[in-house]
């Protein structure tokens, strides 16, 4: 019997219950959707008591599917004032639905200050007083809680800028080795969730609950043929496991989509130094780790552990896009400085997509010198130290304009875009200018659809099939990157088997993308009664008119072509 | 001849011609309301080269209409995203009718960081260079522009505040002692005429032109039975004269709705402190004026000359206003005090309601105590000096609620309240709600109308006929006051018998009203296409959750309710 627990700061209670049958054939995004449409007045204040934050697994959490560990957190988001749904990998969607938990609910808003760590211990939830864990970032607290807790805790805690309410503060996601490397990083719930007062939540190991399948032996063998498909595409069984994400950088440099120095330029002449190349070929001889996965299931092992000179771990799960966005973008050449930048933002709690195109907006403005990497340190110091210029930019690129009055900023709805520029990249761009989620690569990333990126034909249809693909793992619970095989539709049927086989029911190809259709439905929906309209489905108006340097591409879709994409 | 100037600041260049013929029936802001409709895409960049910027008078400016001075300025707000017109008094408006200039467009944006002064003579206008005005800010700059353009220009510019792009900058109007002190103050304007690379307008005296009637004798006896109607209302006839706007500090902290320590309560225990009484007490033996018109053909004299302990010249148009939210609202009982932010906003360029508002925000988030004077000057010194949290402040009170984390921040579409707490006077909260301007005062202020202020029966009813009636005034170019005696349908019969022997053609008050039914519907056009919805027609969560202390009021219009008063 899967569970929901429900955590009330307001009242500081916790409940258990069994998940209502409404929700049980939903599972990470959608059920986040499902929940925030019904229980959340869209036009809420974020950070105010109506505002619910949701920690779900997906359908296939808990199974042996591959890749199934996916943590969904969705909210209202802070930063976009859309809803939200912020995707992190890590333990701790896979040992909450260990101990039978499918979600947890966080309701209402702690009071007079008081904050708390939200344990939970064979399916039940009790909120213990957090005062000594207080003004630790992510790394401190994770060890302080390891300590406390036992070594093999799953945990999803907030760093200071949590706690100081930065719009683009994130939720960290302890790995496998402890490490709150993981971020559910989009939207700034870790401000979500500082605002109920909440500073982490540990799942304690205890009495292991079995997963139920309607038919194991039929699951097992579709997961198999899954597992199979994914070990024989080149991508996932032999590039991201030898370089993770980092390979991109050589490959968007290339296709000329790679941010360079706030979105003037879509190739960085340095890109070699920081690409996936450089960094194998630097930890080699650190003792590094190049294939690496963040949680038990994962056969793919994206992640790495990046070790300083002295072969210390300095940070891990060092992604493509924070070193296309505090890279090139920031002009900055020197990967270690890259890599001590995304662990100050692990530890401290915030985006690094978002901080990239901070960083790189500030630099635009003259605040700091584009490639300069002390500049660069010290803007980010001033974000930990919390001064009130490391406050706007801890509340993102958009903020961070507005401040400073540049009106290159590269966001929509608030949140800034990924390391794809979309004037190189149509098909990802209208993904950015109309995904519920604001600018986001993970709704629906067309970089791997076949054709010319920079020719706007037929890439409404790859941005829709992408929305509706990418939105589907994020139900099922499964990384995006065993979205890959998707291509050939007998793995979706593989897929839809796996559904049918651990929750019952005929599942063909069409009735699996209902679940991403109906999610993006709801997701609208709520949108639309927060006061979101087509209007808002656009990109900030320089894209359309400054040719991207060297290639001289603009965006080239009208409103009304990108209203097209909403048709489904 | 009316002509209307057009100033292309990415051309440089400039023309003047007859007002179209569309345009001819039009004034003030339902004139702004058109262009903008016509010319300036609703999703475009505020700051960018899309946005327009309009100074227009009014359908009676020019005329022997009493208050008619008044100035409507038009742009899509960088502060709120919606069209915007803020509006100030001081000569520039009659001076630029005097030229034959009914409106003047702003379009375009200098390029490579240039600016310019646009001097118009004889109605035409030139661009000079600006380089000497740069970094000088209003006081400094009026002085400047009237050595080197003469004592009796008309001015309107704008401060440091403006050219680095503060969301709440304003645009500062010289009054008929040349001092910039009358503010266009709402909506941030002035960073729209910073963006656009524009310090200063100077209208150089030159041939007057004579105002064309249809039927001058008809005009002149309906406008001296609207001038006797003013001067035998107790309010415009002796309040106002007396006292000036600050005469509403003690009604209001009576009625309870004088914003009170970040809208904590709705009265001030030292309000005699910085009463309208404490200013005419303290400025008789200083050699102030207590009775001063800011253009000529104002029979109210509601502005005052605030002169400093020493007796030389502090500020004047010091409003209850800037008093209340200042003064009350941050907790200050020194009324020098409130008078010296007063001024330093003017120079600097900043709306003074947004920086009261967001002054008690930052206090609330303890950058500094209710009360304390020493601590607010300091952060409107940081606002003059630019540091990274005086811009914060200078982006208004939702920028810092934001960047603070602060959720009692008292905006509506991201601009402050006015000083009139809308859980006890729910017809002006029921105007911040549903205006087209966000939170404003001046978009119809109910706090005249009969019946119990926190009661909220014939409360959507009053907003309603408020907002109509004051959109008609700044259409007509005439000063909110001269509305007071609009509660006398024979006095409105005066007004559409003056547009009638202005403009001509036959005009009852259904048609007259008609011109302020169709500006709003503009409005909200225009802020329909931005992707406005009327789910942004609703103030802040906490309004309607925290009961207001002392009297325990809560805004209790639901969002149903709101929707009553766009039935109009």
């Amino acid at each position: 019997m899967e569970t929901m627990i429900r955590i009330n700061m307001t009242q500081l209670t916790a409940s258990s219950d069994p998940v209502d049958a409404r929700y049980a054939a939903l599972g990470g995004r959608g059920l986040n959707a499902a929940i925030l449409t019904d229980e959340v007045p869209p036009t809420c204040d974020p950070l105010g008591p109506s505002n619910k934050l949701i920690f779900s697994s997906g359908i296939l959490g808990g199974t042996t599917a591959p890749c199934s560990g996916r943590l969904s957190i969705g909210a209202k988001s802070p930063l976009t004032g859309t809803i939200k749904e912020s995707n992190a990998g890590g333990t701790f969607a896979q040992k909450l639905m260990a101990t039978g938990v499918k979600a947890l609910v966080v309701e209402g808003k702690a009071e007079n200050d008081a904050w708390y760590v939200a344990v939970i211990t064979d399916g039940e939830a009790q909120l213990i007083d957090a005062s000594k864990y207080r003004g630790m970032n992510n790394y401190q607290l994770s060890d302080a809680l390891r300590a406390d807790f036992g070594e093999d805790i799953g945990s999803a805690s907030i760093g200071c800028a949590g706690e100081r309410g930065y719009a683009a503060s994130s939720i960290q996601v302890a790995d496998m080795e402890g490490h709150p490397s993981r971020a559910a990083g989009r939207g700034g719930l870790g401000a979500v969730m500082g605002s109920k007062g909440l500073k982490a939540i540990v799942i304690k190991p205890g009495a292991r609950q079995q997963t139920e399948y309607v038919d194991k032996k039929t699951f097992l063998e579709n997961s198999r043929q899954y597992v199979k498909a994914l070990k024989e595409h080149p991508f996932t069984g032999q590039g991201l496991p030898a370089l993770g994400t980092p390979m991109l950088v050589e490959a968007m440099n290339g296709m000329g989509v790679l941010p360079t120095r706030n979105y003037k330029a879509g190739s960085f002449e340095h890109s070699s130094a920081i690409s996936g190349e450089k960094i194998a070929e630097l930890q080699g001889p650190r003792g590094g780790v190049m294939t690496h996965k963040c949680h038990s299931g994962c056969i793919i092992q994206c992640s790495q552990i990046y070790n300083d000179a002295s072969g210390e771990y300095l940070t891990s799960g060092f992604e493509y896009e924070t070193i296309g966005l505090v890279g090139a973008n920031c002009g900055l050449d020197d990967i270690d400085v890259v890599a001590s930048i995304d662990r100050a933002c692990d530890d401290l709690g915030v985006d690094t997509m978002d901080t990239g195109c901070a960083l790189a907006v500030a630099m635009e403005a003259g605040k700091a010198e584009f490639g300069n990497c002390n500049d660069a340190l010290a803007l980010v110091g001033e974000m930990v130290e919390g001064t009130p210029f490391g406050r706007i930019l801890g509340n993102g690129a958009a903020a961070t304009g507005k401040e400073l009055g540049v009106t290159r900023v590269p966001v929509v709805k608030g949140q800034s875009m990924a390391a794809y520029d979309p004037r190189a990249l149509k098909g990802t761009g209208i993904t950015y200018a109309t995904s519920p989620m604001g600018a986001d690569h993970t709704a629906g990333n067309t970089v791997s659809c076949p054709g010319d990126p920079a020719d706007k034909a037929g890439k409404i249809e790859d941005s829709r099939n992408c929305q509706i693909g990418f939105t589907l793992l994020d139900c099922l619970g499964l990384c995006l990157f065993a979205g890959v095989v998707m291509e050939d539709p007998a793995n979706i049927q593989l897929l839809a088997n796996m559904v049918g086989a651990k929750i019952g029911g005929e599942w063909d190809i069409d009735r699996l993308m209902g679940i991403a259709v109906n999610t993006l439905s709801l997701e609208r929906r709520f949108n639309l009664e927060a006061g979101f309209t087509e209007k808002d489905d656009r990109l900030p108006d320089y894209f359309y008119t400054e040719p991207l340097e060297q290639t001289g591409h603009v965006f080239d879709l009208a409103d009304e072509e990108l209203r097209q994409v909403l048709t489904m």
